[in-house]
């Protein structure tokens, strides 16, 4: 098959052909297609921005390593992890020549053509390092050697970037455990850049986690609390939230299988947590005390602001081999049916009345969106509903979501774009895409006359950065 | 934000901007644009027709109050429930002037933009009080005036506005334990309106209802039938049901969380009702009677002709604190997972397979369309599909409807519109979106040469009235 | 209602009107309007190509009869399927004059217009049989006689109309318990024509199936293997499969309830058998024992190289009454919630790591489409995704399988098309709504801006005929 992929970008790329609506998307992307990116959740590694020195050394490390989606849509075509350079837990071999990963990425690059990652990767190749030709095998080394240089120059330092993509904050992911120092180092380097941590719960959460105890260790000693009952350990949790919240934390971030909330006595918590302490813990404790966790993080962001991010509907290391092979975050993460309704209601009933607890809703079961999370957000005034998110953050998965939502949660429920990238390219990327499917949407609103344009003015304004302003306090 | 709706409707309001389907559109809906409304199912109350002197008292009587989706977008806004002029139960203070809660209505109005009720408040603004202004903060006040001082004139009666409504039939939801005086009143007035009682099967069926033994007892008043066995409760439910069919009912409603059916002995019945008129019920005597209460619903429809409709997977009154504080339908009803296929199968395979059987069914689980109740309306002779029912019941939710059911279950297996409204003045503006909406589609069907013109405007009429006049038997 | 379906079949049909997109797709449409049929999947009899004398005797056995999808819709309707012709298994009364089946059909065919089968039969209508006017109540007698006059002419044989239709192959589905001589007896023949068998592993499998038994004997007739345990049921299997390689076979169909799936150790697995042998299944044998031949079925696909389908999700012969009174297939199949991600888990990780291994997913159930089945095959080398199924086969569910799988596990996981016809009119015309639909969808991502022209010519012969020949190994 000769399969060519488009050789540059359209200003109208994403847009209906449709006259009208792509005239009118146009305009109104072009009113905010430059404003600076408020990016409040994803996980680039905060440590590349330390140094202001500090560079990308490979076309790899760049964009293919921080980027699981690209790993896992390889591997779906047959291509061994390791030969995409992931190294074995057993030690066992693996590519190590980036020259090589790269070939193979750039001989399966056709592939990628109608997906997620590949419309991620025309934008990063095109904008940031002005690479308008399609990758494939023939030119796979030569554009290897153009990026390769420009990632020595000055320009393409994280911090560049960081600046070049008019980044206005970005928000990483941190350990429940972290010290922060790195994001301290950043801090005191006066860089300019502003970077913020977010509190991730989930390792001190899952008690059924092999990792849980050792987390705990941690937690005791980032906190100096010794943490020997259910009363010590939620008051580490507490201290470090207020860590975080001093070094600039806005929100916290929990991430469940299900969203399954329970209120449980400060007795049975504490049986549970001893349980767990001496390695004793059952399935049905670990369900339990995560169900009482969520609600103690409500109650907790209630008392200390923190916006509260639930992520759900994940089953994360689905293929015990690969997990066991190459550890966590290899692609093979698969959603599962999610129930919002009853899970919730313990949580909603007791925290969600209160306009001040902010819980931001994300799913990666579509099925929810307006039979769940859109009524739920268009009753509770602490729930605002979560953009596209993982697998469904693509354009036809946006068009989806405005049209599912909108209607039944009002516009001011959802809360703009959170990229989630691994990956700094990706941001601006991922951006750009949000930013185009908004105004598509919003040219729809408008040229079938359900809206007026200065009003859809006013609503690409918060698509695009208000809303995630306002929601995440940034 | 600056953020202003739309100045004035279009003609063209919701059609596609694609020149062809628009004007395809157009002349389409201007078929049925004034073609009289038949609304088979909604909560208007009937007493505002009894006297031709009823008068509504305010624009917040009017628009605001029988409206619980603004209730629950304002109060999702953070907006209290008493705010809104809504008395707590335990007497607690509350908004009593009406101008005060049309001012925070107003100063809010800008949220209701791309959503549900906004679609259909510009619609009655505009259409019912020649208002083209956009409501704010500003003119909130004049706007009253202006519309209070319509309400004062005879024009702007109930009856006057059924008139001009071009309402052809009214069907009003009432209690099965209702003795429908107020209809009798309506009837004997003369006044020419054609308003019609439905059977609401749910407060004599629900064990687990607090007000059962009320409504028992009620039905028993109502009848003069001795409720103290399971016969004789069923042969009440039968007299009530053809004391509506003497008052021109020709519909039964039914709402249950699940759509659970399966048939008991009359012993087990029994032992179940004697159970619950001791206060004794257990949750699976609810649940098991319930169903079973399904089943007899249907046979009864086939003895006495009502069709049956069943509103399936509302978890009503899901803030137990909202519930408790201001009582039921204060817009915290959320919709659950629906499972259609397992639970209805003991009901359809025993009465499904009859023509004269007319079953509608309505759901708020999008993922049913096209999994289970369009196969179910494409082979049952007794089933049909509602159109999407409240959440679901804006423009976007209609196309997603035509979408997936059409293909699947054809046409004639759908029945039009059923508008649902609690208010008077949304009852056009609801029909005019469906009328749009279908015209848009049916457009959409010609455009693509799938459909001739001429069948296109057969398709119309029977989506606008002809559907509904013929499966509702009106 | 006057309701008069399209005349004449437009070049333009299924393309969206925007011209942009219309004049792109019919581009793209035309380049594969006339490549060859390649169906790898369907139910077509093959015994009508044995003799190349073999003809349909009239339009009902042509166009009625195997088409169970408009027995379902005529049933719906009311109409009985006695008066379709349907036999009743006691004996009963039904219709055998095929002039007053065809008589009835065409009074009903308007409510056809707007559905699934409808589309399909105006193209065989008009391509196959020249015939441009709407059936209906009036000609009904006079197009029976046209159709049934070309009927008895040699171009209108099985075998003819196969090579006029363009099949490059056809692939039956056949029992495993199949001698397969009518396959056998069609490739002695020396037709030129390719029609190769699939092995259906149903009968065999399914434990609680009263013909289980039955279906035993004759797997060990056809195999000449003594059947008395467990092991040996293994042996019958494999060398069956074995016979349908070496007759051409390159798959294997497995249809389930759930894709539940779960090892047993061949001591669980025999015992099982053992009690199935005795007539002593216990439901939950039927259930663990269909898990486990689901994993042996995929170990074999390991070992022979044939491809594994899996058709899950139809709860079959859903109505008792009907099945009791006319067998399976009567079009009262409903589709049931469908959870891929813990029923395939064990099977996945065992299995579907292995690129040499094909495993084909087919769902009823469109929210599976992003939430679990494009991840898994955006992950598993084995798994690819099948196109819309049985309910979903129309243009609008094809439109919506594009939109939700593509972008998620990118278009080379997917297997092009399989039409699953039952007529082998239907086939020609199934395959031409999915060029249409592809070309449509196509041509949109083109106007779009999202992949050039010459990305979407080479992606337009790949899901015409490329993706379905490369992984079926046709």
């Amino acid at each position: 098959m000769t399969y060519t992929p488009l050789r540059e970008l359209s200003p109208y790329r994403f847009f209906s052909p449709e006259m009208t609506i792509r005239n009118l998307a146009f305009e109104l992307y072009q009113q905010v297609e430059n404003l600076p990116i408020v990016s409040p959740h994803g996980h680039v590694d905060p440590s590349i921005f330390c140094d202001p020195k500090t560079k990308f050394t490979t076309p790899v490390d760049l964009l293919i390593f921080p980027d699981d989606d690209i790993t896992r849509m390889l591997y779906s075509l047959g291509i061994p992890l390791e030969t995409m350079g992931i190294s074995p837990l057993d030690n066992g071999t693996y590519e190590k020549d980036h020259r090589k990963i790269w070939q193979t990425f750039c001989d399966n690059y056709r592939y990628f053509t109608v997906s997620s990652p590949g419309f991620c990767l025309t934008y990063e190749l095109d904008k940031t390092f002005d690479i308008q030709e399609n990758i494939d095998h023939e030119n796979a080394q030569r554009i290897y050697d153009q990026i390769a240089e420009k990632l020595r120059s000055p320009e393409y330092s994280p911090q560049a970037l960081f600046r070049r993509f008019n980044l206005e904050v970005l928000c990483t992911t941190d350990a429940a455990t972290d010290n922060l120092d790195g994001h301290r180092q950043i801090q005191s380097a006066n860089s300019g850049l502003r970077i913020l941590p977010t509190f991730r719960a989930d390792g001190v959460i899952q008690l059924d986690d092999p990792q849980w105890l050792n987390q705990v260790e941690q937690l005791s000693a980032v906190t100096g609390e010794r943490i020997a009952d259910y009363p010590a350990f939620i008051r580490a949790i507490e201290k470090q939230r207020l860590l975080f919240r001093s070094m600039g934390a806005t929100a916290v971030d929990c991430s469940t299988l299900t969203p399954y909330t329970q209120e449980l006595t400060p007795l049975e918590a504490n049986s549970i947590f001893q349980r767990a302490l001496k390695g004793e813990t059952t399935p049905e404790d670990a369900v339990r005390f995560s169900g009482h966790l969520l609600m103690e993080m409500a109650r907790m962001s209630l008392e200390d602001g923190l916006v509260m991010q639930l992520h759900c509907g994940s089953w994360r290391n689905y293929d015990r081999e690969i997990f066991v092979r190459f550890g966590k975050d290899m692609g093979c993460d698969i959603p599962i049916q999610t129930e919002f309704c009853r899970n919730l209601q313990p949580l909603l009933n007791k925290y969600g009345k209160d306009p001040h607890f902010t819980l931001i809703l994300f799913t990666l079961d579509e099925s929810t969106y307006s039979r769940e999370l859109a009524p739920l957000a268009g009753f509770y005034p602490a729930v605002k509903l979560g953009p596209p998110w993982w697998y469904l953050n693509y354009p036809d998965g946006m068009a989806r979501y405005f049209d599912q939502v909108m209607g039944i949660a009002g516009w001011y429920k959802t809360i703009g774009f959170v990229d989630d990238s691994q990956g700094l390219c990706s941001i601006p990327a991922r951006h750009d895409i949000w930013r185009r499917a908004s105004a598509n949407w919003t040219a729809g609103l408008v040229a079938r006359h359900q809206i007026s344009m200065e009003a859809a003015r006013g609503l690409m304004d918060e698509l695009a950065v208000g809303l995630s302003r306002r929601v995440y306090r940034l």
